[in-house]
């Protein structure tokens, strides 16, 4: 007898899901685009299949008690037919559509009166321009969903470089909005839980350190005034309701002059919180099941004063830091997790936490560790 | 690319190594008696035969890099065969006949003047009788190896007892020893992780409640003078270099008049260290499959002041806990564990653990948990 959850998607997230749905006597399927994803290697049940395929989608939904999700790539409009049909599904079309369209994220936040930056839509030059002048250059052009070359946010300094970008971009059948470009005092993200009766927790803020997009680390507590956490926490909360999410919900913002903007939001564990597995009472894995599950939430407190984590991308140098695991271990006691990727540079590939009495403590930690495994020392 | 981890038997222990091999990179295959076994129900890769089945169990050397066990039901014999052909299997051979044989440890212990019960060897009732009037009555009789009808311990009141319950033994052919019956004020248990490498650490002792010779109950720190537990860790430090053991190994100890006699040990993951996986920075399982890689051991620091796992077993009712698993997380937070078994009354289904900045607390969250688990209330 199991309680049963069908994923789609078989990456890391789903690989942690089942990671967490061992204890619980949940039983994980997963629809996996390829046998070799990193959850497809740690679970039983696996369907081979596209994200997107409705006879795939369903044949999961069939097996399972609820429906979740690895990813984004989903079509809404096909989890409206299922939910049509009776089958549950977490988070819901509606959040599902919102997390696709960073356009809809933006007008559900301006109706909501939630603190985000200046932004408006672009349909050509004069739109850009026009918001240029009523704000400053240089401005954020932003794809409102996914984007191209793996690119889908561009800091435009003038007139010229928006031009030339605009019409690369008009090629390629891209939509985009434009924001104000901020001077940011650095990142926060927070998770919150909703289940479908309504019950709600949230994560203390994480601070991200993110370079070229990429997200690095996390620190928790985040290094910054507390008030400015608690205005994301607070901020996270609300925003969990208004949208309806359900399961784990991640909001992304930025901190401005001791102010917190909302950036974007993901409606799924998300890489800000993998520091909870070690690091909160409740990790966000199994709080994402109990949550789609409609199950009872467990306390998010910290279980240390101090918990990092660090991203571990796949070396520039093409080795594989997998042969250097037994040797990392050895550098300090932190919490290697490995997602079973092939290594490819630039790849997330795992991450390594540590907590402590302190985060200065677990940062030493958490880095010893991450260093051997990159670099071998 | 992943560590391959071979384990013989599929039940709860081989369960829990799954769940802390998956963020380790380490793929597990189980030997499983059946298919439907609680770890067989978590990992993909599965041989389905008997644990003393030559071939099954060579086929499982063959696809993985080192073999070790959930239980001790394997022929040692078949053991050293496998290392004679390279194979690499921890628990090796000589730990497991000793495993398996409570006159072994008995003799080990006397050689190596490890502190221990008053004991001997019985032939016969001759042999009884001198070694209660040398000691008292009552005198405890031990089988050997395995015991009858579920039970492998009898204490002995007096000579007609003893002839009568010497007379069905026999008929049983079953071994047995005799040890002195001890006033006790308790039980611990500890835990020592010992690589091929040599390197050795041991857990914080855990405090076991033990009725009717079932575990029921784990305390961490014990409650205990701290001299007694520190005792008992230098003693099973002692015992795993002594026996050479690799992986975890348990020794159970009973506490009399401030000292620690040994009573047992068990070469594996063990009972007594559940609450690790929550409660100590590395748990027993993950500490299990890094000590038989050769891998450099993990901290057996406690995460928080006091930890507290109580053991769920099939209620009498003949109710299945499972249904309740929803209603029971919502009485405290604490960490539930599911075995994936069919619930029978008085068989071992599950654990709940909580930690908490004392002993009490953690002890009152465990005990609400597993009050709804076990009668809805």
């Amino acid at each position: 007898m199991h309680h049963r959850v069908g994923v789609v998607g078989a990456g890391q997230l789903a690989r942690m899901m089942a990671q967490a749905a061992i204890p619980l006597g949940i039983e994980i399927t997963v629809l996996a685009a390829s046998a070799t994803d990193g959850a497809a290697r740690v679970v039983p049940n696996v369907i081979v299949g596209a994200p997107d395929d409705p006879e795939r989608i369903r044949e999961l939904a069939r097996r399972v008690d609820v429906v979740t999700f690895d990813h984004e790539l989903v079509d809404p409009d096909l989890l409206e037919d299922l939910e049509r049909d009776g089958v549950r599904v977490h988070p819901g079309p509606t959040v599902m559509r919102l997390a696709q369209n960073k356009r809809l994220q933006r007008e559900m936040m301006s109706e909501a009166d939630l603190p985000s930056p200046a932004w408006a839509p672009v349909g050509g030059l004069a739109d850009l321009e026009r918001f240029a002048t009523d704000n400053a250059w240089p401005v954020v052009l932003k794809a409102t969903r996914g984007g191209y070359d793996g690119r889908g946010v561009w800091v435009v300094r003038d007139r010229d470089e928006a031009e030339t970008l605009l019409s690369q971009i008009a090629a390629h059948g891209t939509e985009v909005l434009v924001e104000a470009y901020l001077p940011l005092d650095g990142e926060l993200a927070v998770l919150v839980a909703r289940n479908p009766s309504g019950a709600c927790r949230v994560y203390p803020a994480t601070e991200t350190v993110q370079r070229d997009g990429i997200c690095h680390e996390l620190h928790v507590p985040a290094r910054f005034d507390p008030s400015v956490a608690r205005k994301a926490e607070d901020l996270a909360m609300r925003i969990a309701g208004t949208v309806g999410s359900t399961g784990i919900l991640a909001i992304e913002f930025f901190v401005v002059g001791g102010d917190v903007l909302i950036n974007e939001l993901a409606p799924r564990p998300h890489n800000s919180g993998h520091w909870t597995i070690e690091g909160a009472e409740t990790s966000q894995f199994e709080q994402h099941l109990r949550a789609v599950l409609d199950w009872p939430l467990g306390s998010t407190d910290l279980v240390a004063p101090g918990v990092m984590t660090r991203n571990l991308l796949g070396p520039d140098d093409g080795s594989d830091p997998f042969v250097r695991i037994p040797l990392a271990l050895r550098a300090a006691d932190a919490h290697l997790h490995w997602y079973g990727k092939e290594a490819r540079p630039g790849r997330k590939i795992g991450h390594v936490t540590a907590r402590a009495g302190s985060l200065d403590e677990a940062g030493r930690a958490a880095n010893a560790v991450w260093s051997v495994l990159m670099y071998g020392e």
